[in-house]
């Protein structure tokens, strides 16, 4: 069945349940904090977009072991031993902990958490692999969108990748990230349903190929939507068609490239439209765009109104990862508290719980985040992270979608030009350091760390 | 909420359902085949295998509109103008089609066609999307899958990448697109609750930070799991790990390595193991690992039993998407049978429905592929395409996952060495080629619209 809960705790990896059993077994009682954010950029990314909050909040609202999964879990070798304490932990399963995260469409970059959880470390354990995958993806939509739309500079980009996304679900959160990131709307309708946003798209070549003459096909569509129709003019031949089109006296909404020459088909199609006095009928192209071809249509001259952007939106094409990573940052037990940090060859973490604090200069621009322990008060920078859920409960109200993609589009406005512009996608023209206390602690964790190493 | 129907009519573009609208109001009344297909491998892909159809078929089942889902399209403003008579079709859909499709786990090449529908024209219009993003997918998934299995050379390959897939119902059916691409399970637990495939893992870096002693975050694992404890060693240092693990006299399952120096690390470990006898320990070694590391990693001499394998299979990192593409190849309207082929610039689809016959030689590898029309015979051949459903009805049984594996892992054997390989890769080492009726029928089309052209 294609049907599902999106809510069901079995969408994690084994060893998030084994280590639960491994908690609950010991009775090891814990109150951890753990950290999501990434180490690194993807290739040819300067900043990143956050998305996907509010589907993690649903799913942390609302997961649920069912009898059903907890009899596969018991049924599974794994669990062989596991005591009756564990399947009933889980069929009590709530997730109760304290989330802090960044607004969807914050932009942020390498080493600033983009949520944070604390709670029991059982519970908090449970729920990674889900907020990764939620986190991850939309994030890496809405920071290709951003890339994309910036490259359109202020013409509309529509995102239309849903047939070469990662499956069909894939595909509707992609068009709501495509969103937050700045496009104008999507293909996809169940998107459009779900999330409100608006939707795109009239004929495809089969629509024509399945007439006799492509006049008809153009002229049948034209009476049954004679606000909406926008023709694809490349079945067979674009200039050709637009000519049987201007014959035929009755203007279009729009026409729409999807091969060829864009740029030279566009500049003649622009001509020909305004000769018979029909400015306002907009040209619409896609087919394989990305933010490098809009930047080379749009500097060598093309007269395009309106992108349909697919598969390198709705995959992140030439960066189809996020590291997105979840690390212990915390640990209270037994009424101490301790810092956790991963000393692991090259692969640092600094420990304690984080604020990033933003600041801003003269104009509005942002100037410079820091990375800082949470109790330490940057008084004039604003605090990326805020409190989401309470003890389990929600105390942010549900995302707005619009003002989402409004506070990307107004990030991407207030970052350097030098980190925004695709061409450049300098990330060190942006400033972003740790702050001096959260140097010290890491120090000190590591020297703890050294001496527990030598014992 | 993150719960939903994977059976929703909204789930495709906005316009298949222009498209159907236009051929409801205009009475446009004809049985279409289309044919889904690839023109072009991805980057580093020698040969394809097919995944995805359970899903597929499971949606055209079971597609329907729901009454709010019907009013979310009545009060779109493309559909202002439609009458009550496309809304009613729509409440009454169902998906009565016939479909050819070729079985989980077969390998196939450019133009073959992988699924192929015929059925009432708005019918087919309307699921191409779903189809496309579902068997797309899953198929770049099994693929990749097949690449890396094969450079582990016979060791176990888990997917581990839910994670870092492109949202979580991605990384569940990545994870059974990668069992049928020939992988001996993965870590997401709801694939294993869904579709029976083996779920691996156990422990993650936070277990052993979160106790004091690492040397205590073994011991405890180990009186939990006795049978199944893999420890993984590198938190703080492996070699120390090791030994720890070798004072404490208790022998784990295996040891899992997920940074550092794999190969020297390796063949350190195994050393030591042996030398106190535990020469069945097992040595699983995870961490940004794919088919090149992997061969690398063999080449230079690593000693591990088992990869865990996580983005590069979830996403197929380095080849994220698959231009799989929905063609019209024939119409029948009013009694007459037309050949559909896209003539526009470049891209030709030949028309007709297909078959693929595979011819196999001496030893039983296979030898040739010829796309012929489908009432061509070549009965020393295996004709790929087989009868899945008639008039919407399933004539296949589920799929038997297992058996797809199998499959696969069968045409990678009979497959040429210098295809398979991924070191070589070389697709050009299996011939595929168009039967002469098809090349000639081509023509014919061709000559044809070019007549219309000058009209």
């Amino acid at each position: 069945m294609n049907s599902y809960s999106g809510h069901s705790g079995l969408l994690t990896d084994l060893y998030q349940l084994t280590m639960a059993a491994g908690y609950i077994e010991t009775g090891f009682d814990a109150r951890a904090t753990f950290e999501l954010f990434v180490r690194n950029l993807p290739p040819r990314r300067s900043y990143l977009a956050a998305a996907g909050l509010e589907q993690a909040l649903d799913y942390l609202q609302n997961v649920r072991f069912t009898a059903d999964e907890i009899a596969y879990l018991q049924r599974h070798p794994a669990f062989r031993n596991i005591s009756a304490q564990f399947f009933d932990y889980l069929a009590q399963f709530r997730f109760a902990g304290d989330v802090w995260a960044m607004l969807e469409g914050t932009m942020f970059f390498p080493g600033e958490p983009l949520l944070r959880v604390t709670a029991p470390i059982t519970q908090a354990q449970i729920v990674e692999t889900y907020l990764l995958a939620t986190l991850n993806f939309q994030t890496l939509i809405a920071s290709k969108a951003a890339r994309v739309v910036t490259a359109a500079r202020g013409r509309n980009v529509i995102e239309f990748g849903t047939r070469r996304a990662h499956g069909i679900e894939s595909g509707v959160l992609a068009a709501r990230a495509a969103y937050i990131g700045g496009c104008q709307g999507t293909s996809n309708v169940m998107a459009g349903h779900r999330f409100g946003i608006p939707t795109f798209g009239t004929q495809a070549h089969s629509w024509i190929m399945a007439h006799h003459e492509e006049e008809e096909a153009f002229r049948k569509f034209l009476e049954i939507f004679p606000d909406h129709a926008v023709l694809l003019v490349d079945t067979y031949d674009v200039r050709a068609a637009v000519e049987k089109i201007i014959a035929m006296g009755r203007k279009p909404r729009g026409v729409r490239l999807d091969s060829g020459d864009l740029a030279a088909d566009s500049v003649w199609v622009r001509r020909r439209l305004d000769e018979v006095g029909w400015n306002d009928v907009e040209i619409f192209a896609s087919g394989d765009l990305d933010e490098d071809r809009i930047e080379a249509l749009l500097a060598g001259g093309a007269r395009i109104d309106g992108f349909g952007v697919g598969t390198a939106l709705s995959t992140s094409a030439d960066a189809p990862a996020l590291g997105v990573i979840y690390k212990l940052v915390e640990l209270e037990r037994g009424g101490e508290v301790h810092n956790a940090a991963k000393l692991s060859r090259a692969k640092i973490t600094y420990p304690g719980r984080k604020q990033v604090y933003r600041f801003a200069g003269a104009g509005g621009k942002f100037s410079e985040d820091i990375i800082a322990l949470e109790e330490e008060r940057f008084p004039e920078a604003e605090a990326l992270l805020v409190p989401v859920l309470r003890a389990g409960q929600r105390v942010l109200p549900a995302t707005d979608l619009g003002e989402a993609r409004r506070r990307c589009l107004e990030g991407l406005d207030r970052l350097p030009e030098r980190v925004v512009d695709p061409r450049t996608g300098d990330a060190a023209a942006y400033p972003v350091r740790y702050s001096s206390r959260l140097d010290a602690l890491l120090d000190e964790v590591r020297r703890r760390v050294e001496r527990a190493a030598r014992i």
